[in-house]
């Protein structure tokens, strides 16, 4: 490919992709399996609580948590498979359990084409139709969707545990676990202040980008690379090389992720288009198309940004805003310079070769996703 | 004192109960020391959300949960003061964390003489007099307390996995503060369902012994019992036998819970009187009284019950009728039996004596305390 990286191409990323997530998703089912026939013995309450965790976990997502997980393992001379990808669970049930407390917060009606999870709960009362019974449904939601987030942040701390690994390792490796929860939350409640000031003349980009790598890009990136490697017995060394790797493939996540949710197909999505403007985060495909944009149309942007009334055809015009300001060319340009960067940082230090050109591709991966 | 058990007296066992609370409560304020300086460096949201857990935390209780893994660590002949006491934080924090996401599941404003969580958070906003205004203040307390109960719930784990503990042992610790906490949302589960169901007669009192067993006897006696005793290396004999104590212990707590939630002192329970009746929970003494009141008694009852605007007025007449049916008796008289189950239990295995006798003691204090 005339490429100065050890990088496999895209199609070769695809596939590693698909048969991943095949492996994955029938380790889950076979650990939810477990889990609901354990629930069941114990109260049906309990049995329906993880049903419905099942049915969220499953739905969702590429699985590319748990593939970090397996690539940090594999980076650091891991062999066993089989145990690495037990583990591996543990991020995406860490991931349910922070989506399902995070669409409370955000007040996210759907999730990967469905209801989020306290939407899920509150159609129990679906015949209800008074205001007051209305109440008390959407209070029933939000209730049994905390409960079954806690439920499920165990299940990710359980997976760890359980797994064929030492000792030492297994330990360390759930101590990662607990600091990638608690860095996220110290994400989630910053993001949760800068969604709470009115004035957005007082958030920066760097606010932005600082949020970003506290939440996405430790618990998406750095977190399961380190958990793989740690389960491998890696030293410092190898940590600090991953982490030049994650932290700029992280932000490159997010960055994607936001230009999906402005820009991308809902069916491929699973969220509906411009949700993320409805609910007034300030993301930086917004914050630079303000400080670009003339008077009239930051008017535009500031009538919709945190109004859950958009219309398609506002959104299709604060669209046209990002474009034009020149503020959906920066951040894909910003995105791609990040995955540039964990290309030439995964290349530099003592890993396994065929693990990092893997890495690398998927860094190529993140920033040309559709979903 | 011409007892059949080997048992010390309620005046050492308040001595006792000072001497722990002082020293538990030096330990807590080192670890959120601690954790302040660290979240302090992340960001001012991070630091403020610590800040309020602390204060949570501190104000409250009489550390028996802590006492207890103590306790279960020498009742197994375990040695090490020091580090048991660093590892019996965990579960005054799992505590901590089952709390602030109760209080917003029940809705309570209260907790231990302050503001639950997400009113504490709420508060920021005091200044909004809108309806709009206070529609958002309430969902940024509520978004900001189950964030924080998500990661004082990872400070419980972290308190068992930094202890001075050999690794197989604290592994061992984690797993069971794991299955407490999952047993715990199972029980919430359950509740939850059983405050949705309208209908009374579908709920018996062998369903809020049920929950009483599945809530509160694992997370408040036998979750920090096995957690002290894993810690010291107990088999399954030595399990087995604190189960036997711990089960109805906790069951007999729980019941004293709900008197003094209805007879006892506000100012020593630091919860306003009533309030599990005006969340409409079924606790035994309500569904006894239903049982064995009039039809117009009963009418007066259910008017009240899961009824927020119910007055002190209203309240003295249910506890009149909770004392005229016979019902606040056989409470007592259940909580007495239990305590008795324990105390006969916790003789007969090979545990530590002097231990055994403080537990006895302890099953009395239980069923005597005022708050």
């Amino acid at each position: 490919m005339g490429n100065k990286y050890s990088i496999i191409n895209q199609e070769k990323i695809s596939e590693i992709l698909i048969t991943h997530k095949q492996k994955i998703d029938a380790k889950l089912e076979e650990f939810f399996h477990n889990k609901i026939s354990e629930a069941g013995l114990i109260s049906l309450s309990g049995r329906e609580s993880i049903e419905q965790i099942r049915s969220f976990t499953m739905r969702g997502g590429k699985r590319i948590r748990p593939l970090l997980v397996i690539l940090g393992y594999k980076a650091c001379g891991g062999k066993n498979d089989k145990a690495i990808a037990d583990a591996a669970l543990a991020v995406e049930l860490m991931e349910s359990f922070l989506l399902i407390h995070d669409d409370i917060i955000d007040q996210d009606a759907f999730r990967r084409g469905g209801p989020a999870m306290h939407k899920a709960f509150e159609s129990k009362f679906e015949g209800h139709k008074t205001e007051a019974a209305k109440t008390v449904a959407a209070h029933y939601g939000i209730s049994a969707a905390i409960i079954c987030g806690d439920i499920v942040s165990i299940m990710g701390s359980e997976a760890l545990i359980s797994s064929d690994f030492p000792l030492r390792e297994k330990l360390k490796a759930v101590e990662k676990f607990n600091k990638v929860v608690t860095s996220t939350c110290y994400g989630q409640m910053l993001d949760l202040d800068s969604e709470a000031e009115q004035d957005i003349r007082k958030i920066s980009a760097e606010d932005v980008l600082a949020i970003h790598k506290m939440k996405t890009a430790v618990y998406t990136a750095e977190g399961p690379l380190h958990i793989g490697a740690l389960l491998a017995g890696a030293g410092e060394k190898q940590l600090k090389a991953l982490s030049d790797y994650a932290i700029p493939l992280g932000i490159a996540f997010q960055i994607q992720d936001d230009i999906l949710g402005m820009f991308g197909d809902e069916k491929k999505t699973g969220k509906p288009v411009g949700s993320d403007l409805n609910e007034g985060k300030k993301t930086l495909l917004i914050l630079k198309a303000l400080e670009k944009a003339g008077k009239k149309e930051r008017c535009i942007i500031l009538g919709c940004l945190g109004n859950r009334q958009t219309s398609l055809e506002q959104i299709e015009d604060i669209r046209k805003i990002i474009v034009s300001t020149g503020s959906l060319e920066y951040s894909k340009s910003l995105a791609a310079k990040f995955a540039a960067e964990c290309k030439e940082a995964i290349q530099k230090q003592g890993l396994d070769k065929d693990t990092t050109s893997v890495l690398a591709g998927l860094a190529d991966y993140i920033v040309n996703r559709e979903k």
